[in-house]
């Protein structure tokens, strides 16, 4: 009885993992269904080179060698274009190279003697292959070649090693590249033809949503903290939460780059789109989340602001976070639409004139604070040099992504924009405090 | 004439990038002399299998099969030991899987019509391949079993697709299977037993230099910013930005402990150290790390810290940054040496004391200094607010260095040590501000 209900619990817990597993992977598919779609092109490609072989016609010949078509597909097909492409290219010119070493070697050393041959062969392949492990740490031929490179050492040294058995040398390189160049041609077509995914696009997106996420947060903070507003908090505090996937993304920006730098012209982007500068708005953004990090750690603070006595401060702190957060989230729209930023420099100077006032403030005021608590005032001046740097990062994103705009040539905005900005630039100008690279410091 | 200049030009530049590539090449070397080990040991063991096959003696029958134990050797060979067998046992076990299912589905097809068995084929190529790639999207997985979840594919399609020609399917399976074992085992023999490097090791010498970078800048900062000596300020400012590397350690440190994972009992390590705790304080490092970056920025900024009237506020700011400093310092040689932290507990005390009559020197003195312009106050206020996150910081590092020692067995420290631990302890305890966890904010 015992035994059996053990059976049943084993059993239950079973479905238990089975259920939960299967939850795991209906949550991965909702979160991103090129997923779902990617899985079915690997595995329509795979069976379509398979059945190819199957049928025999076109591999009349190739005999075992076919299978490096199907191995090709395998090991190149990936998620995004960029990293298909790069993983393709790279194999293709590195059987090339390796491929034609190994055979301009093997007739060389088939000019000495048998045993001789075997030295040099033993030889040539021990220092190849250590060179090109080597070569393999230089960190720029890390990031773009190191596929290339063990793909290179992978055929060289087994040209060589069948070098060693029958003279069928070029034959056996000529197979190997021509099956692997219909392997890799299906992997390319079915990755770029059916519902692509392009990791320039990726990476554009992941910029303009970080922007986006750093404004939300303002939003939500100015909202919460200056003004008290406590209802709904359940999807407030999730939305306010979002910016602190922006810390962690220097990784994803960093492989997507490297795998948009394959890409050809697609859509909205060009061949060799200016990815560095993307990457620049990228660490910026970073830059500001980390300070916005400090500002989130205050939000759940257990002290509150003081609400009395120092409204002008907190006037002009919210003042900061709210046209920050105006700047932000149009740089966003910006940058997600390629047109070119047309209010967000009213926005910046609002913000840098409510920092500039603050400083001011802060330097009269004090004579009329005599009697203050000194740790009263500090949550105050936490909060308020917090801003003035944010206020000085969304100015530095705001260069950073005009001269993204004009280096990528983004679109003009609509007419009706365009005049409505103009006349405010013409008078956000005017109130100007230096050049857009102008950093306010308090301290 | 001018031509030849110009070719001459070519032919500088040339040399000038050969030139320039060759001392990268060295400096890489001098780095880390194992990168030049582990080149010579790759060549090392291809040359190998590959001689081992060009001998004939022990693949007899083996035929073009040979190729995957060369094959074998090119791709599983890694850097670190942990790494090569996570990659080897992965292969393993997924050419066994993957090959027993190829061969066990191609029997079941079988018994169909010739024309049936093709569609059924495809189908399960197709069905099997699309699962296998969504599976991968799982991020445990994707951690631990990407590779041979790759190798799983390849080997099921390419046994598939074989066995669509002849029936030789169970030979070719034996082939590819015992091939891959001989290259796994000469990699695995070569990777371990010449000059083995170890990831756990690293992760371990990692975890100890981020902690001691945290105290040298301490040190440093110390002797800078409030005894203001500038002498040799060339190496200074050399070791005073030394953390700044701690700032992108995340993704390395992830790296290996996913590759010391897989690594056997060595040196002072056990199978399975507690690495899950070295990440906790590598992460507890890199908060800190961010404070430290903040006060960094303090260090550039051109207002100078006011020395006059609040000596006795800097003072505590002074003690707190070279306690915090000693303490930190002696983590690292703790986690170093894998001996318990002594004194540790008696630096941290005092940081925290200097804390608490930092707090309270606040509360009092603000009615002493009734005249002063607050901007003035400002960065020292800024210097104080961060100097006691970083000790709230120290804090949490001790403790999780603490947790650390008690779960991998750290040694007791020699016994005279000992003997000044345990009265220092005793005093220091009785004036210890509550547990080890709690944290002290200004805020």
């Amino acid at each position: 009885m015992a035994s059996s209900q053990e059976e049943k619990g084993c059993f239950g817990n079973l479905i238990g993992r089975i259920i939960g597993t299967a939850k795991d992977a209906q949550k991965l598919g909702k979160e991103d269904p090129r997923r779902i779609v990617h899985s079915l092109k690997v595995g329509l490609a795979i069976s379509l080179v398979s059945l190819f072989y199957y049928f025999d016609f076109s591999y009349e010949g190739f005999g075992v060698s076919a299978m490096w078509a199907v191995m090709t597909v395998v090991v190149v097909f990936e998620f995004s274009v960029g990293a298909t492409l790069g993983k393709g290219i790279n194999r293709a010119i590195a059987t090339l190279l390796g491929g034609a070493l190994g055979v301009a070697l093997h007739r060389l050393a088939s000019f000495a003697g048998e045993k001789i041959e075997c030295v040099i062969l033993g030889i040539s392949v021990f220092l190849i292959a250590s060179v090109a492990t080597y070569v393999r740490f230089f960190p720029k031929v890390k990031a773009r070649f190191d596929y290339g490179l063990l793909i290179f050492i992978l055929t060289f040294s087994l040209i060589s090693v069948s070098g060693y058995r029958d003279d069928e040398v070029i034959d056996m390189a000529y197979k190997r590249l021509s099956t692997i160049l219909i392997g890799g041609a299906a992997t390319v077509f079915i990755c770029v033809f059916v519902c692509p995914v392009w990791a320039g696009e990726d990476f554009h997106k992941l910029t303009a949503a970080n922007v986006d996420k750093l404004g939300i947060f303002l939003e939500g903070f100015e909202r919460e903290y200056f003004h008290g507003s406590k209802k709904g908090s359940q999807d407030k505090t999730a939305s306010l939460s979002q910016y602190k996937s922006v810390l962690n993304s220097k990784g994803i920006e960093d492989s997507l780059v490297n795998f948009a730098k394959w890409e050809p012209r697609h859509g909205k982007f060009r061949y060799r789109q200016p990815w560095n500068q993307y990457l620049k708005v990228g660490s910026l953004t970073r830059e500001c989340a980390y300070k916005i990090d400090a500002l989130n750690a205050r939000l759940n603070s257990s002290v509150q602001a003081p609400m009395e006595a120092r409204a002008r401060i907190q006037e002009l702190c919210s003042k900061m976070c709210s046209e920050c957060s105006l700047a932000l989230r149009e740089l966003a729209t910006a940058i997600n639409t390629m047109t070119r930023p047309s209010t967000v420099d009213s926005h910046v100077v609002n913000a840098k004139t409510a920092a500039q006032k603050l400083k001011s403030c802060l330097k009269t005021k004090s004579s009329l604070w005599p009697d203050m608590d000194l740790l009263d005032v500090i949550p105050l001046l936490t909060d308020a040099s917090l801003l003035i740097d944010i206020v000085s990062c969304t100015v530095k994103i705001t260069d950073s992504v005009h001269e993204l705009s004009s280096k990528s040539k983004f679109k003009a905005p609509p007419e009706n924009k365009m005049a409505k900005q103009t006349s405010r630039e013409r008078a956000a100008r005017s109130t100007s405090i230096g050049s857009h690279s102008f950093t306010i410091t308090v301290e």
